[in-house]
C-alpha cells in the first residue's frame, strides 16, 4: 500500500500536509502537539548526525544515523509506553554501554531492508501516524568554517563546541555530496505548510537545506513557509541571534522566503535563565523593528512551555531546560493553514 | 489479564497443556510442529547458557541468558517475516560484532521491566501463541565433573568439548543454586504432557531438572511423561549412546519416570552421516531390546525431517544438518494425549 493510498484511506479531515524540517528535541515537542490536529506530518531528518550512540553506530555499521530518526518516529507513535521504553532505553554497562535500544533496533532494520524499508518497518513496530524521512538515502558529513578561518569537520563537533570564551561564529556551513530522499521531494511538493524548527539552526535544520534538490522543492512548493525561532541561543552556533537573524540566516540557505516568524516573546525566569549561563545561552529577543524589514510576518507571543524540563544524568543527548508549549505552537500553525 | 484467563478466553478446543523443557533449535523444531494442534504450550528454557552474544549480555548486562528464550518466542511467534528477521539479526561489524538484535532486545526489556515482564512484552510483540518460561528467575552456572575427575564449569565450556580424541564422560551434572520459576511450577502442575528434548541433553535439557523445585513438579504432576531421543550423539555429552541410554540419564537426573520414548528408527544416508565425521557424532540406535527393560513404552519410527539444513557462516549457534520432522513428531504427542 503507497504512502498516497493510506492517506486516503486514513483520512477523515481536510488532510492539510504538514513538513518539518529538523529532526532533535525541538521537533519532537512541536510533533507532539501536531499529531493532535487533522494533518498528514512528515518530518524530514538531517542525516549529518555523527555523535554518541548515532555516531557509533554510523561508522561502525555504516547506517544512516539513527537517532533523531528514533526520536521522531517516537513522538508520533502510539502505543504502550513499555514500547517506548524499549526506543528509549540506554544500556548503561559493558560494551552496549551509551548505547540506545531503539537505534540499535533501526540499525538492525535498515542493515536488513534498507533505510526506507527498515523505517517504514519500525513506524509499523510504534504504530507511528505520519512518515518520518531522513533527508537523504546516504550519510552525510557536516563541516562548518568560521570566521576565524578554522574549519570544524563533523556534526557533534560543531554541536558540542566548548563554552569557554568567545566561539568564532559560523561562516559558512558544508554538506557533503548527497542526493535528496525522493520521497522527501515529494512531500515537499504536497506541502500545504512546511515548518523549520525549533532545533539547533546549524546541526539540525539548515543541514538538510544542503541537500541537493531539497532548496529547490521547497521554493517552488505552494506551502506556507513557517520559521519557529529558538527559546535560547546556542554557544558556537547562534550566539547574540534575536529572531530577525534566524529569518535572514535560514532564507540565505534556503535562497527563498520564509513567510511566517513564530517568536517566543516571554522571557524566562533570571531562576531559568541563570541555569544556561555555564552554557553560555541567553534568551532569543523578538527584535520587531529587525523582523519588520523581513518579508517574514511576525507572530511574537507566549511559547514557553510551563512545565521546566529535568536533565538526565547519562543522557548524551544535550537537553535543554526550556521547551515550546507544544499545544500553542501546534494550534497556531493549524489556525494559520486552515 | 491472567494466563488462566486468557487460557479460557482464546480456548476453542480440549485445551491440553504441554510443557516442553529444553531451549535449542530442537525445541524449536518440536514447537512449530505443536503449534498447529489445539494445545496450550509451554517452554521451559535453561537459564545456564553463557555462550555467544547470550553470554556476553548475562555477563556485562546481568540478564537472564536471552538466547534460547528468543529462538523459543520466535518459534511460537505468528508476524511478518520482517519482524523475526530484526529477532534473528546478527550484527557483523564493530562492536556489536556476533550480537544478536533478539538478544539485546531481551536484554533491553528485562532490564526495563524485570525478566517476567520483558518476556511477557517480546511475546506480545512477537504475536506468540504459548508461553516461554525461564526454568529460574535468575541466572544460573552449569559445571559438569567428568569421569576423569576433571572439572568443566559454565556451559558453554561443556556444549563446545573439541572434538578431539576420545571425551571422558560426564559423570555428574551441577547447577548453582536457583529456585524454580513459579510460572514454571505452575505449569507444569496443570500440564497433560511434559516432553523432554529433543536438544542437547546435558546443556539444554537436563539443566532444568537440577533447579530446586523443578523435578518435584515433574514427578507430582499426572502428566505424561515423553522424552524425543537425539538423532545423533554430540561429543563431549552423549558419546556412545543409545536411545535407552537418553532415558535412563534423564530418569536419573528426573528421579521418576518417563512414560514414552520416542524415538528415530530411520537411519540418515552415508553421506550425512560422513558430515557428521569431523564433529565425532553418530547415529542413535534404537536398541529396542535395553528399552524394554526401561519401564517406558517405545514409540520408535522414521522421525527424520526430509530437508537438510544448511548451515549459516558465522553463525554462533551450533546446528546440525538433520531435524527432526517436527510434524511427525507434533502428530504422535498430540495423539498419545487426546
Amino acid at each position: 500500500m503507497s504512502k498516497i493510498m493510506s492517506r486516503e484511506a486514513g483520512s477523515r479531515f481536510a488532510g492539510k500536509n504538514i513538513v518539518i524540517i529538523g529532526g532533535g528535541t525541538g521537533t519532537s515537542t512541536l510533533l507532539q502537539g501536531l499529531k493532535k490536529y487533522p494533518v498528514d506530518l512528515s518530518v524530514i531528518v538531517s542525516t549529518a548526525d555523527d555523535g554518541g550512540s548515532t555516531g557509533i553506530l554510523r561508522k561502525e555499521l555504516g547506517v544512516i544515523p539513527p537517532g533523531d530518526i528514533r526520536q521522531c518516529l517516537l513522538a508520533l507513535s502510539d502505543v504502550p509506553k513499555e514500547v517506548k521504553e524499549l526506543f528509549n532505553f540506554r544500556f548503561s554497562s559493558g560494551k552496549l554501554k551509551g548505547h540506545n535500544a531503539g537505534n540499535i533496533i533501526l540499525a538492525a532494520l535498515e542493515k536488513i531492508s534498507g533505510i526506507e524499508e527498515g523505517v517504514s518497518l519500525a513506524s509499523k513496530m510504534l504504530n507511528v501516524r505520519g512518515q518520518v524521512l531522513p533527508v537523504s538515502l546516504t550519510p552525510t558529513t557536516l563541516s562548518a568554517i568560521l570566521q576565524n578561518g578554522k574549519k570544524i569537520v563533523g556534526e557533534h563537533f560543531i554541536d558540542d563546541r566548548k563554552p569557554i570564551g568567545k566561539a568564532s561564529p559560523i561562516k559558512n556551513l558544508r554538506l557533503s555530496a548527497a542526493k535528496a530522499n525522493p520521497r522527501a521531494l515529494k512531500a515537499l511538493g504536497e506541502a500545504d505548510a512546511i515548518v523549520f524548527g525549533p532545533g539547533d539552526l546549524y546541526t539540525s535544520v539548515l543541514p538538510s537545506l544542503l541537500v541537493s534538490g531539497i532548496n529547490g522543492a521547497i521554493n517552488r512548493s505552494k506551502a506556507k513557509k513557517l520559521l519557529v525561532t529558538n527559546i535560547m541561543t546556542k554557544f558556537g552556533q547562534t550566539d547574540g541571534f534575536k529572531a530577525s537573524d534566524f529569518v535572514t540566516e535560514t532564507e540565505a540557505y534556503l535562497k527563498g522566503k520564509i513567510d511566517y516568524v513564530l517568536a517566543n516573546n516571554k522571557k524566562p525566569s533570571q531562576e531559568i535563565l541563570r541555569k544556561y549561563v555555564k552554557e553560555k545561552a541567553e534568551f532569543v529577543e523578538t527584535d520587531i523593528n529587525a523582523l519588520a524589514k523581513t518579508k517574514a510576518e511576525t507572530i511574537a507571543l507566549n511559547l514557553l512551555s510551563d512545565s521546566i524540563i529535568k536533565k538526565t544524568a547519562g543522557d548524551s543527548l544535550k537537553r535543554s531546560w526550556l521547551r515550546h508549549d507544544s499545544e500553542k505552537l501546534a494550534k497556531i500553525i493549524w489556525e494559520l493553514i486552515s
